[in-house]
């Protein structure tokens, strides 16, 4: 859609100007990704605040058709230093560039010399998170790939459960490996990053990977994972049980499921972060666990699996409508046994939107 | 390994010392897996010249258990901004660091900036690459992990063609997830990158992605893909033809097979790495294709897909008994097809090793 990219680096051309740079350099993939529909994997972005046509696009000649077809719209240069091959545009034109602005927050301390040489007279600025920033607020079409996200990790995880997935004797690596394939089978591109599978005193480790532990009856299991699609992950965590859940893990269950209903409750315009994590936080302190919740409650999620906002109790800022987050509270006991629940969702007016529709009961297997 | 980290830590205190540095702060997260065996996400190293005792890692709560099992060896403390945790501990014991490195290619301007602060009194220096000096040269038990790695590529390709998964009528999806799923069957962790599968006029991109491009008798297919083991990766680069090939494939495909098998004769220590390029382009050069194989020879391979050295007509070093490299050369014929032949290789005394052992004949199914 050259009319969103377009659309994009006009909001980026006003923070500019709110800045007084006159450009901006921009070397960040995922941030060329948003500016420009770009998916490879050398690329740089000179933005200009006079406009498309003083604005140049750099990637090499390995993607050569496939910027053409990506980047239909910019001027286009094939260079395999695409930083510094736009850094030295800029200097060999100083009349346009005066003083542009660069990605201090990713651009490495040796990078920067090599810039520094090419832009020559033009004055190198630091101008850190400005398309970051733009990606707080999901637009629409941006939105629709989340949801398309996390409907095929919705849809495997139901297939896994029916096709009787989940069953003692299969390994966490194995329910790993069903997940993902069922995810690809469903439209995901890829999987938004190492799924966790863990079984009984395994649920008790926040990040654990999948081994070949077998589950087992009684066992709760957990499963943290998400599908792509067109780049933007979705972030999902659901349990099950191997049989009638004991009482400690019913009671855990419910408690979990209660501080992550708070936290849905919290995600509104406005509400400032540290508050998110604080509603569903003083559910679980209140019943005693706030030791075994030893996380924050959530993170945004777009282009990156993990971004700003953090919804943690240092978390800064407020919410607002458009931005996607997660919200997911947790009880580890360790050597027993964990619950997580957590959800991606959508800050809305007036209401958050789910995106992830799995089932939030206990599901028993 | 605690003995094999130590030893690679070992190595480095003589580098920094021949750079008359007292410390390096270490802040790649590959860098602190080949120097600790730590394979979390967030983690930093500060390796002193005064010893083990001296040094010291730091992860965050989510790795504590992790980090107690990966790296038993050195005293390990527990904070979420890691790298600036080191950094204040260096400058609170300014008596012990005076001088310290840190990796300028890795951190960013703005990290740079608060690494000083916290470095207090202590100087900073510049000391780009010098774990990725030691990572060049493979010790024998990354070699193994490289050998596993290309072992379920090797087993991934030969099941494939056995059990009929290159046939008229699936799609390159279809192929490249079949491939994927069989690398993990044989012991991968993973995939070492998104795997190319390009069938007819696709083979002649180079860097094509899976479609749902169906295969169709006739069509050359190229396969490039990889497995991961303990953290290494292997890439080879395989073809197929769905019937008899026609001539103009059989054609280039001899020519590419003769030039690859020149670059692997090339592979030598002492041998310049342009001239392990030139071996194998001067074949292609001669048969009148110089211009239709548009991309380097090869390259580095270990804890990164894509690491030094670059065997490129403007690569500059010579090869080491101990590097791991590609051999890729390829023939692309825009709108008709192409052919890429790739193994991985370990450059020994007197011969080059090949990890990769799939027949580099032209297999037709």
């Amino acid at each position: 859609m050259p009319e969103t990219h377009s659309r994009r680096r006009a909001a980026l051309r006003a923070l500019l100007q709110e800045a007084e740079l006159e450009a901006l350099l921009v070397t960040d993939l995922l941030n060329i990704r948003y500016l420009t529909g770009f998916t490879g994997s050398n690329a740089a972005l000179l933005v200009h605040t006079g406009g498309e046509e003083h604005t140049v696009f750099c990637t090499d000649g390995r993607y050569t058709t496939q910027s053409a077809t990506e980047v239909p719209d910019l001027e286009r240069i094939l260079d395999r230093a695409s930083a510094q091959a736009l850094a030295a545009r800029a200097g060999a034109d100083a009349g346009r560039y005066r003083l542009s602005g660069f990605e201090s927050q990713h651009v490495s301390v040796d990078q920067f010399d090599a810039l520094k040489t090419e832009f020559g007279d033009v004055e190198l600025r630091r101008a850190p998170g400005l398309v970051e920033n733009l990606r707080l607020i999901k637009d629409e079409q941006e939105i629709d790939a989340l949801r398309q996200a996390c409907a095929a990790a919705d849809r495997a995880l139901a297939d896994l459960i029916e096709h009787g997935g989940l069953r003692p004797g299969r390994t966490e690596l194995e329910v790993a490996r069903d997940l993902e394939n069922r995810m690809l089978e469903h439209g995901s591109t890829g999987r938004s990053f190492d799924s966790i599978v863990a079984t009984g005193a395994h649920s008790a480790i926040p990040h654990h990977r999948p081994t070949s532990a077998v589950l087992a009856a009684g066992d709760l299991v957990k499963m943290d994972f998400g599908a792509t699609a067109d780049g933007y992950h979705s972030d999902m965590t659901r349990m099950v049980v191997l049989g009638k859940p004991a009482a400690w893990q019913q009671e855990i269950y419910d408690l979990v499921q209660r501080a992550q209903a708070a936290g849905c409750e919290a995600v509104l315009p406005g509400v400032d972060v540290a508050d998110v994590d604080k509603a569903a936080r003083e559910v679980i302190v209140a019943a005693g666990h706030g030791p075994d919740f030893a996380h924050g409650l959530g993170h945004g999620v777009g282009l990156e699996v993990h971004e700003a906002p953090s919804l943690a109790a240092t978390g800064v800022g407020t919410l607002s409508a458009g931005m996607a987050v997660t919200v997911e509270p947790g009880v580890y006991l360790a050597g027993r046994g964990g619950v997580r629940i957590e959800d991606t969702l959508v800050v809305r007016d007036g209401f958050p939107e789910l995106l992830t529709l799995s089932t939030k009961e206990l599901v028993v297997v």
